[in-house]
């Protein structure tokens, strides 16, 4: 960061949205305000002539329509989505991709099929293994010609939370969002929840196409495997207090009573609570945690109530999980720039 | 642009979203596609206690919920709104604000009440001279705390098209487009159309808040007092052909017959046709310009038939208006970056 961000960074930055932080203040993310990152094109889909077909090990190949689709038993869950690249920008050295400061997250309430029925009624076969997502967004990434695709082990998969989702906060799908039918996977990464789904292929060996071996992995080097990434890492984010400087977003607060708000999540396990400094991190208390009102895949409220009094402060919140995860005071760095869950961190200045 | 993008201005391009160019494909852009920039924080406002005040030179100030002004006679209008900034990085040397680069646009179909009756009921007195529009964001910029504020000269103001909006795309403004009422001025910049309604006043001097005299006016130097933007410049953009590579948005095209297509739009008059250049601007033919079917206020669908063969290319549009304004070829410098229309260049590989 420190020679600036590139033209390329700069296009895909300008295309790739963020949730302005602020939008921490809504439950539900309007549509519109959650972060959205699309790897190639934005496919405009015909849904009278759109098919999903499901394939590989199964007894009975299937192509249904979304009228088919929508037909089948329904389930409405509210979850929080993040990209697994949220936070890339604050890693060191600087990591060449869509450059996310903090923005890329949402909650939103997504309706649709669960999988497995689906899955079931094709007759998925005994050597299945992992289960294969391609949607219709086609390009080139790492010179190879590709349909985005993204596989999900068996038991992930199988998972009665998993939805093919065509309904997002109570509309159809907007085409940002997958339409006509987007794959829906809980607690993981973004790129997990493949959107414009044309086909699902059982496979009964693990799949080994670009977004799978190379991207979307924790790496240190270029020639080692890694670890691919897989449950959304505890993170707690804070809407910025006050008011902001246009071009350096810079806060300005007045002094006396302010409620600090966020929202905390995590994809490992239910949150235990969320900590507040306003010295950057040199001292801590604890945040007011608010209900799990949205179910076990969305986002909590949190809230601390800080006498502000005239001076200088850089306020952050640390959250923390009942696996016993909690966030990191710095970023650390690894090859694609992926899960960095350290604090939020807010200079903010009290006026009196 | 040399040195790169600033950590600030990626800040702004990350909270501020553009409309991913393939999106031109959409005769009216999605909710959540539509360009956003919004100058300080997005207000969560609370319609039940929200009013719109009408004052100054009035004989009658009025106080309306958004149930009174749902009531009154309401118009429909397709509109095409573009940022002042659009195009600014592509101007030398750097002007750093928002870093637009071609995505700064968007097609909505708004739906509100037209301002000139809501005048008229007021009593606007005869020294009215211009009517200023004041909005719930709050922030700092050049130094000065402020709501954002911006008027219109009492002619423009009384135009029958423009309206106090309160749906977009057949639902309630969304937060991040005003909500719940946003002033629509239809073929000015943005900048115009100030969103979170809280107050309308009608002034017998022009307005000399910051919005007005400081931003939105072409200068070349600091002191001098340039020319105020108004009406929207005209232009054409193309959805790029072919699929893109993930990074670069680099585009490759399989050879044989391909339609280019895309929007063209002024404010000043009707769009009268689009050129199309696939060396880079050197030769030039003519698209195929579809009807004004959304009215006057909305962009227009061109395409070209376009027989692709092998090699490198460089693809552009240029649109001109019946007023006789044309896109540069090449775009030409002022203070804010603002209205560069400069034609639209996308590097194309064509592939056997």
């Amino acid at each position: 960061m420190a020679n600036g961000i590139s033209l390329e960074e700069l296009q895909l930055a300008a295309r790739n949205h963020g949730m302005p932080l602020e939008a921490l203040r809504f439950d539900v993310t309007p549509i519109g305000l959650h972060y959205l990152l699309t790897h190639y094109d934005i496919p405009v889909v015909d849904p009278s002539s759109w098919r999903l077909e499901v394939d590989g090990e199964v007894a009975r190949p299937l192509a249904l329509t979304l009228g088919e689709l929508r037909a089948r038993p329904a389930r409405e869950l509210a979850v929080t989505m993040e990209c697994a690249g949220n936070g890339r920008v604050h890693v060191e050295p600087h990591v060449v991709s869509q450059p996310w400061l903090l923005e890329a997250v949402g909650t939103a309430r997504w309706r649709g099929t669960p999988l497995a029925a689906l899955l079931e009624e094709a007759g998925m076969g005994d050597d299945a293994a992992e289960v294969l997502f391609t949607g219709l967004d086609r390009g080139v990434e790492g010179e190879e010609e590709q349909s985005y695709a993204r596989s999900v082990p068996l038991a992930e998969a199988l998972r009665a939370d998993v939805l093919l989702a065509y309904e997002v906060n109570g509309v159809p799908l907007p085409p940002q969002h997958g339409f006509p039918l987007r794959l829906l996977v809980p607690g993981w990464y973004g790129m997990t929840s493949v959107k414009w789904l044309s086909r699902i292929t059982v496979l009964t060996s693990p799949f080994d196409g670009y977004q799978q071996r190379h991207s979307y992995r924790l790496r240190q080097e270029e020639d080692e495997m890694g670890t691919p990434l897989s449950r959304i890492q505890v993170r707690a984010l804070m809407a910025p207090p006050g008011i902001p400087e246009f071009l350096t977003r810079a806060r300005v607060v007045q002094a006396g009573p302010v409620e600090l708000e966020g929202r905390a999540w995590s994809g490992e396990a239910e949150v235990a609570g969320v900590g507040v400094s306003i010295d950057g991190g040199v001292s801590w208390a604890e945040a007011e945690l608010g209900p799990a009102a949205l179910g076990r895949w969305a986002w909590r409220r949190w809230s601390f109530a800080w006498d502000a009094r005239p001076g200088a402060y850089e306020v952050c919140c640390r959250a923390r999980d009942e696996h016993g995860n909690v966030q990191a005071l710095e970023p650390s760095w690894n090859l694609g720039g992926y899960a960095n869950n350290a604090v939020q961190r807010v200079p903010v200045t009290v006026t009196a």
